[in-house]
């Protein structure tokens, strides 16, 4: 088992979907993502939380494989952000981000982290993605997400993260903008032009799209009858992702694939509750139960001739 | 194999999409439907033209064995119908709906049809699709498509024509709008619990989702890089679900699956290019490669433990 390093939010989310209402729960894409990826491998964090946050949060990170060397923590308001999602739970409407302490937030990897083979660059300003790439040393495997704000306003830096990455982790919205292309074929070809050899575009309750390669790999969000929270569902896939990459360094196809499956399941657990509730109790046991139902949903037998 | 009996429209569409525009091309639910299930059955159609759908149009349903014993031809003008879709295809805005002989249109169907085995009901006004079921011998399997239009404004006659079916094969957005439930299984429980033992909701580009006894099947669509007109897509679907059913009579787990994925296939062609002009020219070899080309995108290995 390899270890990841991932940098990215830690913050406070005040949240409404139709389940119901919270306020100032965890959340942030660096926590979703390693509490997911720990499932599978050892983590280490490059993150920024202030003095609000307290021992009671750091509960979220503890009795997991997560190092929290890199956790910042400084005087002033942790990062929050509050989101309304519409009843079909397909958008969501951002009612405020609040930068806060996260604002001032530069990465630095402590020494033990500069050798880690595996680095995920969660939705940050990409200048700070190149920030932390400018401190590992060689790694075996970098995977980046960003979102629509840093393609329209911090394109130059984006475009220097997918010259150095293996792989960008982006939803489909994400992809047509970046590329300026409608169909997601041409979307794939043109951003993989830009560096990243594979590609895995997240749509939502219609699941994942990965291309590396020729052809594509289709895997689909499995039907929940309670969906109560979709925030930091792509945070939570690619941290499966990564983490089966991780603790298997299987980068064939097959192992690509099952990868997909692995992130897809991390992710139909996470939406089940709000906030990081449902991985809080997850058991590996469950994983694997969830994982054999993906290959029910989606597998048929070929043609006899 | 068996013959499979269809009622729905036969059109003339004007089309535009960010490809092009096509104007009085054919089109119509049980021309797509008719077409596609001919690739794997025989398929008797129940439909009306006007005087204008002359001679040269009906080549489409030529060299197929598609029985047009059940086509009207009467004084008039054709059913037409003009639509634009969005740069991304996932929308499209209806520009008008002229009903012309279709408004007086009532089903008859010759005695030769009465005891065909599989129906499929494409989208009309319930009471019509009742009139055909009422004109039918104890069909061995009954499929329905329908629309928001009917849900909104002819509840009572689909709420009877549920009630008298097997299977419906409708989109996500009429699943929502008829279970009145936005979670799709739940949607999914509501509507089988109106009759329909078997569901099949069309999700466009997001491919399709089945549920029959316990669990789904999801096949994703086939990501292409050309899609041209996505008009009939959902009837090509059934053409070719239906069809394969019929074509083997296997309703087994197994066979359903395979059913869906030669819907999904056909669909697949269909969208290549406007009106049917993919579906001319198709060779049934090219079904069988795409159909693996399915597996190929789909599938993935299981756990080694």
């Amino acid at each position: 088992m390899q270890a990841i390093l991932t940098v990215g939010s830690v913050a406070f989310d005040s949240i409404k979907t139709p389940s119901g209402e919270v306020a100032r729960v965890v959340g942030g894409a660096a926590t979703y993502f390693s509490v997911a990826a720990a499932f599978f491998a050892d983590v280490r964090m490059v993150a920024v939380v202030g003095d609000d946050f307290d021992d009671g949060r750091m509960q979220v990170f503890g009795g997991r494989s997560i190092d929290l060397a890199g956790l910042q923590r400084v005087p002033g308001e942790t990062f929050r952000w509050k989101g309304e999602y519409s009843v079909d739970l397909n958008s969501r409407e951002t009612i405020y981000t609040h930068l806060n302490v996260f604002d001032q937030f530069r990465p630095v990897l402590p020494d033990a982290y500069r050798q880690t083979p595996f680095v995920f660059l969660a939705n940050i300003h990409p200048a700070l993605q190149l920030e932390v790439l400018r401190q590992v040393d060689a790694p075996r495997f970098v995977a980046a997400d960003t979102m629509n704000f840093w393609i329209e306003g911090a394109l130059d830096d984006l475009r220097a993260v997918l010259g150095r990455v293996d792989a960008l982790v982006i939803n489909d919205e994400e992809a047509r903008q970046l590329s300026g292309e409608a169909n997601l074929v041409k979307a794939a070809r043109s951003i993989r032009a830009m560096g990243p050899k594979l590609l895995v575009i997240k749509r939502g309750e219609s699941g994942v799209l990965m291309t590396r390669g020729q052809g594509f790999f289709a895997a689909p969000a499995m039907p929940l009858e309670s969906v109560a929270d979709p925030t930091g569902a792509g945070d939570t896939f690619a941290g499966g992702f990564m983490g089966h990459l991780a603790a298997t360094g299987d980068f064939s196809d097959a192992g690509m694939r099952r990868a997909i499956i692995f992130g897809s399941v991390m992710a139909s657990f996470n939406v089940e509750a709000f906030s990081l509730d449902r991985l809080r109790d997850l058991d590996y046991k469950e994983v694997e139960v969830r994982f054999r139902e993906f290959k029910r949903l989606t597998h048929f037998e070929g043609l006899s001739s």
